[in-house]
């Protein structure tokens, strides 16, 4: 949850000043998003979410962020649209920050997604991935592999603080995912945070994703393996292979992974558990106690990456044979 | 802000299916109320807030507190009005709290009223006491003047603490409210957190009012005096006249205040200064540094405090002549 941006009334009346969306019914902060401070804003034209971005998101992503947002929604992809005001401008500001008017997008997310919602999940991914073809923009992946070796150099003490050895088997970790990291695997816009909190649902269909703020250039089949990460582990650590068939199918009815995309999982589902390991430990130290906002537990990830050492091959149960 | 309460999407299906509002469209944790979690619901049947009520509730008064939204809705009020479950109850279950599901309400608050805002508030105020007559159930206001001296009993350190010698002016306070303290006065249900952030606007015209976990039986006017302190001392803790002026004027075309209400507003003031002063002090005192929610700075109350004590006269010549 995060509302670190107050909004008063009279600044909210400004900014809409600027669109043709009417005066606000209704504002309130929502508890949504852990990067960015969002608000329900209910106008005379509408429902939208403002979200006032904050420090974490670098400023010179947004244009990649919101124009990826609504080529999205003019392509049909269930997404929440960016308004512009009357100058055209997607971007905004308030109170210093940067910010963005979107629609709202109606659905639900789920805790404890079921194996049929992960094949609609799955299902839902591949039309992002179908629906983004042809964006003219591109974002490096800088939480990508060749990340990862600089991230950690700052993180040992974090690592062994966690888990006394942890520093060896990470570092051993990277060097295997530089020397065997899949290279020239289709490409595109990858969501590449498919959480299922970020994606929503209505009477169990998918319904839409929302938080493009990690989106960026990189293989698809990557953003399948940070998908099954975080879809199908159970909370007891293990790896739901039923889910994972069940998310494959999914995305596979949209769109087939290539012999060399199947071949690949395995490697990058253990590299997709390193980058969400990484970010968490380094928030996990930087956080200080009794922050407004509790950081993720990077041991959860930790577990996630032992399985992925351990039995390499669990990916590939899941999918298609 | 405060979302306490984590409600999953199995939580919030099994509590909707003792209900006939269709299944959930949307479901968002709001940064709204501070003593309870509130979420903001979306069904097939329309929009809702879901209340979860935290331990500074007395779960006792709930049937009080709801019933008066009911009655009050029932009464054209605009205030929220509690949904009933199939079996006719308000109050439900979540995750081993009690929580209630009322309508949503239009319209926003403002930061920085106006004279203009105040007047409208003032007439709003007035429309809630007299929608309230003849509502059957009543509550004894337990942070009532009766209250402060065993309240402050407790907080003679943190009095020291905050500003050295404060401890023995509040205590002549005390002694001085308890002997001027008016008996007798037209008394019915008050809303008794009449702040700004508490009333709701939409272009400019008063548009309803929330929560109502202070509500009690007490004098009206002492109901005006909480609020002429919410809303008509600026940032710099002066009194502004005119809007206690305009307040009073808004309040008194609906309900003409009699002239011991109006005589006994300076002391009703001063007791009602001294009321959120005592709390704010214990929530002051027992929050640890760094906890999620920031407690109200008791000074600010302190201040007006001080203004009631010196110029007890001030509050009047808000008062039509």
């Amino acid at each position: 949850m995060a509302v670190y941006t107050d909004i008063t009334d009279d600044e909210l009346s400004d900014l809409l000043a600027d669109f043709d969306l009417g005066a606000a019914l209704s504002f309130k902060g929502i508890a949504e998003g852990v990067e960015n401070s969002n608000f329900l804003l209910e106008t005379e034209a509408g429902r939208f979410i403002l979200t006032v971005y904050e420090k974490r998101v670098n400023a010179a992503d947004l244009p990649f962020f919101l124009e990826l947002m609504r080529w999205l929604a003019k392509h049909g992809y269930p997404s929440s649209e960016p308004m512009a005001d009357r100058e055209g401008r997607l971007i905004k500001t308030v109170r210093g920050k940067p910010c963005a008017i979107t629609q709202f997008l109606n659905g639900l997310s789920v805790r404890r997604p079921s194996a049929a919602h992960c094949r609609e999940a799955g299902a839902g991914l591949a039309e992002l991935h179908l629906a983004s073809a042809g964006f003219p923009m591109t974002r490096e992946n800088d939480l990508g592999q060749q990340a990862w070796g600089p991230m950690f150099a700052d993180l040992h003490a974090d690592a062994e603080g966690l888990k006394p050895g942890l520093a060896k088997t990470i570092a051993a970790d990277l060097d295997l995912l530089a020397a065997k990291w899949p290279k020239g695997l289709p490409s595109g816009v990858c969501h590449a945070d498919y959480f299922p909190d970020n994606v929503f649902f209505t009477a169990g269909k998918f319904a839409g994703t929302i938080d493009f703020y990690f989106a960026c250039t990189d293989a698809f089949a990557y953003d399948v393996a940070v998908a099954l990460n975080a879809w199908c582990f159970e909370p007891d650590g293990s790896f739901n292979i039923t889910s994972a068939r069940q998310f494959l199918a999914g995305y596979e009815s949209r769109r087939p992974l290539s012999d060399a995309e199947r071949a690949a999982l395995p490697i990058l589902a253990h590299g997709a558990a390193m980058r969400f390991f990484l970010t968490r430990l380094h928030d996990w130290g930087a956080t200080p106690a009794g922050a407004l906002v509790k950081p993720k537990d990077p041991l959860e990830y930790e577990r996630k990456l032992a399985v992925h050492r351990s039995s390499p091959d669990l990916v590939l149960f899941g999918a298609s044979a």
